[in-house]
């Protein structure tokens, strides 16, 4: 605690009411406190950082301003809400974020009623806020009321479709709803895309300087109703409302851009427009990502995400690394096929370094696009590169790989184009939870026809994977791998093709056969070994592919086994309903044999370290020895079933 | 073929490179040939009529100036393609449209060359035309060869937030690629949105008149670069290039708006941008849907989509109806509904017909909410609209679901938010094809936490289930449901809601069970009638719920018979996968028992009748009836296999 920031007004603040009694200069002083507690509570915990120094102003300005919890504000993506997690009676347990049990790192509705809209997507916080202000008028209710709508969007997600569609429809619907386009030239990537040129435009027209102080006195001046005073302020006062026409064009009105660091025009802005505003309201906040932190302000990412972190160096304590992460493996297995086959390109949506494809843009930055947060059209896009003869691997996360998913079926999967999938983050995620958890992947991809889907069961797996899509032309093809750290197995000198839908044993035993899809193989090799001691040898076989199934493996294993467990890092509808489907036509079960799937449990699991979530989902190598010794029907010591 | 219209140019053309030696003045004649066999054709087979009659004109104009198809014309949607199949050697086979065995109603790779880019959804375009031109300019090749790349979307599929994100990426790629905005102020409904509103007020400011004359000549003026030239003559001529600017702020040139309808605009707008532009060039057309065929103008939503009709009085020659369609069935339903409870809303991603939403629409005008086609958008508003207190029913086909599906993840199931799924069009569809076939519903819902989902057996089922649906406030709840026509049962007077997670026996039998889940019920019982003159009589039980699973009901049945046959309108991963799973983790079969399931098969079966798919699927009664006397060892006489 010596260590702690003295927060003499933060420690008056019991929940955001606190802070109406607070004159503007003392918010000020809060602010400043604020960002101190911030960056002392990361520095213990790690998670996003950078996000949230840029909105510790905004923060507060919108908790004085407005009256949360019956105003809804509604942060998009919601990594920059720990600042407003700090004001909103979760101070005391700002410290255990990201963790078991503790703060979630993003908003959450079981959380606080501070939370109306969880998030940890982007994009969703304009569709969701319109919800709220559409209900206000018709009468809904929830607990806390009705009051204003209020969305906090960054730029890099504005460019998503999602938010596109949100502004045309609230642009006609016409209500009362604030959108707060929190401009920070940065999502976690540099900005792409021709609408972040557009807001580059927008404020090199209004240099701060030349309405600091208008700002303040003109709009408060706004006569309603609101929409036609912002007009009218724009003419008066050059500098104060430039541009804007393609916000405007979609039926809002334009207010900025405001220095979103200067508590002196937020404010008053904030106080105007909640005093005036009749329609659906854009305020354009610039801010910078990191600010007030040496650290992340000169960090390349704004101090994105961080390890835990020494606060006056800004040096993180990451644990040493024993083993390339699988990210990195794919990007350096890419990069090798692309140097020997120039049509071999790669596509990310605003992820060039959580996919590893940083290092593609280095190398060929004419053959990585980078097409900002755009999952549909990345989809699409690389269908129709594909059409075009190049050999696209479109990288996603699997969680955001659904955003596309329509695409994935329409364009890629109905035209069997040979699109190459590299699905990140496949699996349990540890501290950015459910909403991150790729448990969809195989069963959403798997009944596609003519879909090829693999999992890398570790990262020597992953190197040969990379290699087979590169080689698949026949259509499209998938390979899933999960966020972190590889085995440390021995790495191939260089990736071989494998043969399409054929499995591997891993190892040769009796009476019951493990059929692992993905890396939890290193899980069921380690129950293998405990079970050993017991006198019992598992099978153990990589099925490699959910699509096309090695019918012929499964058959052997079938013949010459009491019983066969799958296991799968993803939900039921995945492999192993593949398997079952296929295991019911041969009829296997007719005769009786004993089949058993571990696959995720049916509930969404909180944030925790992954292998708390392991142990959540019973696919650690002690649940899978429990499997074994259930299915054979060997009695377990109490206790020992984990 | 006495009735057919004379039509001696378009009997010259084999193919669009026998435009070219057309005069202007034939082209206007050919244009009128086109309409009249477009007319005539449709009258034949029915289908998709107004948007093919609104782009006669464009595709005349397209095919004389481009040369496909080394040039890549991609029509967004496609259901305006059947004149430019009449140009491209489909002429001979354009009156088997929709039929099985015939032509596509939507373009196809794998029909033509002609075809680069097949479609169906809608905002498509600019990402696939966005990859064809990168693909050209990075070397990638195609048996046609990669020349220029051009989409043509309407306003209503502009709205989307796909094609936004493809704008966004092709402003910022800069590289040559032309999107024709083919603007009829219609997508199937009347527009919605902001974005409508404003491409109104662009040619609102431009009346034809004003500039038809100079277009030709100003625009043949343009001096490269292109996009700087679009700038210069806008301020040269007034009311040439009004506007725009939404467009341009996205890195755009704009051109427009040119009368769609007079080649003596379009021919010279596009032989100018085939020989100048340099980056990507936005074209607005106004074209009007249905022009030039009197019943088509004058229908309310530009003919959009017609049964057979007679071609002078534009009479449609629909069989009768027996029974209500269960769009009807749904909409009426929710009405009673609404009646009693001022929370519930609908929701609709522009298809207020399609989903029978006009009717709500009419009685509870601000209630009903159609967002434009925007289904990620129309998901997230929703879960809005639920945390907001309201009770909104989310109605989408099937295979729009899967657009919006990361949303139903991470929206709605995650936060448990009791939004109600109206999913129309679940299963197959008939002429529509493969791309509206709604096969992927239940596997991707079902194992979704805390999700209910429910297929209606018939249409008073449907009934029951849009009660149930209205009285679920603990989390999402979803009802699939079938395109065409019920089976005509009894109605009830109301529905009653179901108990969540229970299904019903509709017939006790011996030695087989069939459990059904959905429509298919009625060749169940079909298959059950031919079983009983074989002496056998299956029990069959109508499951109602894929999740949460009756798990009383299936352990019963597995009691009582020595096997269950599972049943459904879906694909691999859904209701079969669940029984399979909890069968299994139930010891079901290790004892020994038979289990078979029915689903989709592995393929995307081509457009046909819904009967003919049937069939393919092999899910009708005969099939049905096989599998149960596979099961049960017992010879079937040949060819009684369907």
């Amino acid at each position: 605690m010596s260590d702690r920031p003295q927060t003499p007004l933060l420690d008056q603040v019991a929940s955001p009411a606190d802070l109406k009694r607070f004159s503007d200069s003392q918010l000020v002083q809060l602010a400043h406190e604020l960002r101190s507690e911030t960056i002392s509570a990361v520095s213990e915990t790690g998670g996003h950082l950078g996000a949230g120094l840029g909105v510790v102003e905004l923060t507060v300005a919108l908790h004085h301003v407005f009256d949360a919890p019956r105003d809804k504000i509604i942060w998009d993506v919601s990594h920059q809400c720990y600042p407003h997690k700090i004001l909103t009676g979760r101070r005391d347990r700002i410290r255990t974020l990201r963790q078991k049990d503790g703060l979630s790192g993003f908003t959450k509705r079981s959380e606080s009623p501070y939370d109306p809209f969880g998030a940890a997507h982007s994009s969703t916080s304009i569709s969701a806020a319109l919800g709220f202000a559409v209900a206000r008028d018709l009468g809904g209710n929830c607990p806390s009321g009705l009051g204003d709508a209020i969305a906090v969007i960054g730029d890099g997600a504005m460019s998503a479709g999602m938010a596109f569609e949100a502004m045309n429809n609230a642009g006609h619907l016409k209500k009362r709803l604030i959108v707060i386009l929190n401009d920070n030239e940065m999502s976690i990537a540099p900005p792409v895309g021709a609408l972040s040129s557009y807001l580059s435009r927008l404020y090199a027209e209004a240099p701060f300087q030349d309405f600091k102080a208008a700002a303040k006195g003109a709009i408060s001046l706004l006569p309603p109703p609101f929409q036609e005073g912002a007009r009218r302020a724009k003419d008066m006062l050059k500098g104060l409302a430039v541009g804007g026409t393609l916000f405007e064009e979609l039926g809002f009105s334009y207010v900025g851009p405001i220095d979103g660091h200067d508590l002196h025009q937020l404010l008053p802005v904030l106080r105007t427009v909640k005093a005036r505003a009749t329609g659906p309201i854009l305020i354009h906040v610039l801010t910078k990502k990191g600010k007030g932190y040496g650290p992340a302000e000169r960090a390349r990412d704004g101090g994105h995400a961080t390890a835990k972190f020494d606060v006056l160096t800004g040096e993180q304590r990451k644990s040493p690394s024993n083993a390339p992460s699988y990210t990195g493996v794919f990007a350096k297995a890419l990069l090798a096929h692309a140097a020997q086959d120039d049509k071999i390109c790669a596509v990310t949506a605003a992820m060039p370094d959580g996919t590893g494809l940083n290092l593609f843009a280095e190398r060929y930055p004419s053959r990585l696009f980078d097409v900002g947060i755009a999952e549909q059209h990345a989809v699409t896009f690389s269908a129709g590169l594909a059409a075009g003869g190049l050999k696209p691997f479109c990288a996603l996360y699997s969680t955001f790989l659904q955003r596309g998913y329509d695409q994935v079926v329409h364009d890629v999967a109905i035209q069997r184009l040979p699109v190459r999938f590299a699905i990140d983050r496949a699996g349990l995620v540890g501290a950015d939870g459910a909403t991150h958890a790729g448990a969809f992947d195989t069963a959403f991809l798997a009944n596609l026809p003519g879909f090829v889907v693999m999992a890398a069961a570790d990262e020597a797996e992953l190197v040969h994977m990379v290699a087979t899509a590169a080689a698949h032309d026949e259509g499209p093809i998938a390979f899933r791998y999960p966020r972190g750290e590889g085995m440390g197995v021995t790495m191939p000198e260089r990736g071989e093709p494998l043969e399409i839908g054929k499995g591997r044993i891993i190892q040769t035993g009796a009476r019951v056969a493990i059929l692992s899809f993905g890396t939890r193989l290193s899980e069921v090799l380690k129950a293998s070994e405990s079970l050993r001691a017991r006198g019992i040898t598992p099978t153990v076989a990589d099925a490699r592919f959910a699509k096309p199934l090695d019918e012929a493996l499964i058959l052997d294993l079938v013949q010459n086994h009491e019983a066969m467990i799958t296991v799968e890092e993803g939900a039921i509808g995945g492999f192993a309903s593949h398997v079952s489907h296929f295991l019911a036509e041969a009829q296997v079960f007719d005769r009786g044999f004993k089949f058993r799937s571990m696959v995720l449990p049916d509930t969404f699991i909180d944030q925790a370290s992954a292998e708390d979530m392991y142990a959540v989902a019973r696919l650690n190598a002690a649940d899978i020895e429990a499997r074994v010794l259930d299915v054979l029907g060997i009695a377990q010591l109490a206790g020992k079933r984990a």
